[in-house]
């Protein structure tokens, strides 16, 4: 079961790139562009060419607190559209997906989400909430 | 004297968003999409309807280290682009940007630039670099 309503979930399946925030060595906040899968379990996929030689991947195994913002801006009117979703991240070195871009190295960071804060994206949508936690 | 060389410039006016991350109570990283400009000396301004009442705002107020990531991709061949930039924020509450957007309010988060990484904006740009500290 996916944390995600069925407008966010359309609205995530429509955005390339997503912004993932981590904890660097010295305990100081690092941000950098990512692709992204969302799973049907509500989990979400970070690929990357070469995953398991970057900074971000050494910053989950030391912290696996993460926050990944999706969002852009919908011109005329000018209407911000967000989602920050804030977990724990998994880093599983052997898997690869397939259905990644051409040139995606094997090495996915996996976040589970704890909390979601969702901002203009449906009118009636659940807003902010914290994830029960699963098995 | 500004940190970025004229192409970051140029590219950096181009952007209408940035994605900031800060230090959130607990320690784990936040990260939301902000209005920015880029002051003649090189420091960042965060600009928004109402900066003081934010969570990044008390956020930088605990810890200020945060970073700050603009990227888009070229598209046709694929090219991402990406300038991070890691430093320390001031929070400015009586600061109004008289050139921000209608309605952005008092309130502005300075950010100076201690490290910046630049990915695909020039060929021969200087990348990776640590700010020289300043008085």
């Amino acid at each position: 079961m996916s944390v995600f309503t069925p407008a966010e979930l359309d609205y995530l399946a429509g955005q390339q790139l997503a912004r993932l925030g981590t904890i660097g060595p010295d305990g100081a906040p690092q941000v950098r562009p990512v692709g992204f899968f969302v799973n049907p379990d509500g989990t979400i996929d970070i690929i990357g060419h070469d995953n398991p030689a970057s900074q971000k991947w050494r910053n989950v195994q030391r912290d696996a607190r993460v926050a990944l913002v999706i969002d852009d801006v919908v011109l005329t009117p000018w209407q911000p559209r967000a989602l920050e979703v804030r977990g724990t991240a998994e880093a599983l070195p052997d898997l690869r997906r397939t259905d990644a871009f051409p040139g995606a190295g094997p090495g996915v960071i996996r976040i589970r989400p704890h909390r979601v804060i969702a901002f203009g994206i449906e009118d009636d949508g659940p807003g902010t909430r914290t994830v029960p936690s699963t098995t």
